[in-house]
C-alpha cells in the first residue's frame, strides 16, 4: 500500500458515520503538526465513505472547505461526518476531525463523477512554465536538520517536489518579490495523485509569501480546493501565488496541472501574516 | 431602518445561539426562492451576535464558505450556531439554516477585523474599467414581469445594478464569449455597503456563463467569500468571471472594489452547469 493511503486510512465505526484515523508523522510540517491538506485529504476519505454508506453514487471530492481551528497532534483522531444531501449531481457531507472533545478540523464536502480523460467545453487554463523536472530542485533537508543531524518527521520526505530555481531565493533570503513559486510534484513512492490526493496536493507548498517577505509560519485560516479533473498518471505542475496582502491577512491561490497540461485543481486559502513595519 | 438590515435582521433565542430569521420575499431570484447571498449574509449576522456572545472581539466577517443544501422558502427559518473557536486574530463560526428539521444552508465564517481606510502592503489588485455609472444600465424588469405585468418580487428591485452594455448582449441572445460580467453596485434604498453586505454582493450578479452560452440556472454547490476592506461609501465596482468549465462543472470568481478603486472582496464559487452538446 502506498504511504499516502496507508497514513489517510479510515476505519468506520458501527454507525457508519464516525471513522477512527490514525495521523502519520510522516505527514507533518513541523514538531507533531500534521500538513494541513494531510488533514483535508483524510477527512475526504472519511466523507467518501459517509457518501457511498448512504447510497450516493459520487467517487470524488470535487470542491472542499477546511476551516483549521485548533492542529491536532500525531496519533489517533476522530472524523465524524453528516451527510447533509444526496444528490443526482453532487452529494454533501460536513466532516469534523476531533482529538478528545477537541474540534481540530471542519470541513464541508462536495462530491461528485468526474470523468477520466475530460478536456475543457470552454475556459482552458494554460499550464505554469517550468525548466524541466531535472533542472528543478527540492528545498533541502527539513528544518532541524542542519548539521548533520538526523532530519526529523517531515511531509517533505514524502513528496518529490522539485522548484523552479528562480522561485527559491527565499532560501538564501532573497526573495524575488514576485509572489509565486513553481514546483513539479510527485509523490516520493511513486503512487500517482488521484482525486483525492489532489486534496492534500492543494497545499503542500510552502507559503507564497516567502517569494516576498520573511515571516514566521503563516498559519491558514480557511482554504477552499476544487478538484477538476482526473489526473494522468506522472508528475504534476504547481503554480501558487499570493494575492493581496492587507491588514494582517493574505489570500493564496493554486492551480495544478496534470502531466497532459490539464487543470486539474484549484484552490485558494486566506492566511494569517504578520508584515514587518 | 435600511432594507437590508430588516431582512436580515437575527432574533438570538435564550441560549444565545440559535436565531429566528424571517426571509424577505424582496431578497428572491425567483418565485419563494431567497438569492444565496441574502442567505449567506443574514447568517453571516447570526455567527456575528454568536462570536460576540462567546466574548469574541472581531467585528467583521473576512472569510466564510457556504454549501446549499436545498433551497429554503420565504418565511421564518432558524439559525444554529457553534462557535469553534473565539481567538485572538480570528474567531469560527459553524452556521446553519434549517426550515422544520431540513437543513437548508451550511456556512462556515471567520471573524477578524479590518481597519477602516486600510490600503494594501502588497499586490494592489487595480479596479476593473467600467464606463460611468450613467452609461451602464439594469437588466430591466425581472422574468415574469414582461407584457406589462406586474414585477413578481426579486431581489433585483432591492438593488440598483449597472452593467457594462457590452456584457449584456446575453439578454438579446448574443453573449459576447468572454465569460466576463461587469457592473456597479448599490442598494437600491441607498445603504452603503459595509464588511456584512459585502457577503451579499459577493454573489448578486447573474452567472457569468450568460456571457458565454445560454442555459438554465446556474445552481451554486459552494461559494466562498473573503471580505478585505471596510468599503469606503459609494458605489462598487463588480467583476465576475468564468473559469474553466468541465464535466459539467464551472467555476466563477468574483472581484469587488469599492468607490476609491480600493478591492474589498474576492468570491469564487463552483456550479453545476449543463452546455450543449
Amino acid at each position: 500500500m502506498a504511504a499516502f493511503d496507508e497514513a489517510t486510512a479510515v476505519q468506520a465505526r458501527a454507525d457508519g458515520t464516525t471513522f477512527d484515523v490514525e495521523l502519520g508523522e510522516a505527514w507533518t510540517i513541523g514538531p507533531d503538526r500534521p500538513n494541513g491538506g494531510y488533514l483535508l485529504a483524510t477527512m475526504g476519505r472519511a466523507g467518501l465513505a459517509a457518501v457511498a454508506g448512504a447510497g450516493g453514487a459520487q467517487p470524488h471530492p470535487i470542491a472542499a472547505n477546511v476551516s483549521y481551528v485548533t492542529s491536532p497532534s500525531v496519533g489517533p483522531a476522530l472524523v465524524e461526518t453528516e451527510v447533509l444531501r444526496v444528490g443526482r449531481t453532487a452529494s454533501q457531507v460536513r466532516a469534523r476531525m476531533l482529538q478528545g472533545d477537541r474540534t481540530c478540523v471542519d470541513a464541508m464536502l462536495t462530491y461528485g463523477t468526474l470523468h477520466e480523460g475530460s478536456d475543457p467545453w470552454w475556459g482552458e487554463v494554460p499550464p505554469v512554465e517550468l525548466p524541466p523536472e531535472d533542472e528543478c530542485r527540492g528545498m533541502g533537508p527539513p528544518p532541524g536538520a542542519e548539521g548533520g543531524r538526523q532530519a526529523p518527521p517531515s511531509f517533505r520526505l514524502s513528496v518529490d517536489e522539485r522548484f523552479d530555481p528562480a522561485c527559491l531565493g527565499f532560501l538564501s533570503g532573497e526573495p524575488s518579490g514576485g509572489g509565486e513559486l513553481r514546483a513539479w510534484f510527485r509523490f516520493a513512492d511513486g503512487r500517482d495523485v488521484d482525486p483525492l490526493a489532489l486534496l492534500f496536493v492543494a497545499d503542500a507548498l510552502p507559503p507564497a509569501t516567502f517569494d516576498i517577505v520573511s515571516t514566521g509560519w503563516v498559519p491558514t485560516l480557511n482554504l477552499t480546493a476544487y478538484v477538476r479533473a482526473v489526473p494522468a498518471p506522472g508528475p504534476l505542475r504547481i503554480r501558487f501565488r499570493a494575492g493581496m496582502i492587507q491588514d494582517g491577512l493574505v489570500d493564496e491561490t493554486s492551480e495544478i496541472w496534470d502531466r497532459r497540461g490539464r487543470l486539474v485543481a484549484q484552490s485558494t486559502q486566506v492566511a494569517a501574516l504578520r508584515v514587518p513595519g
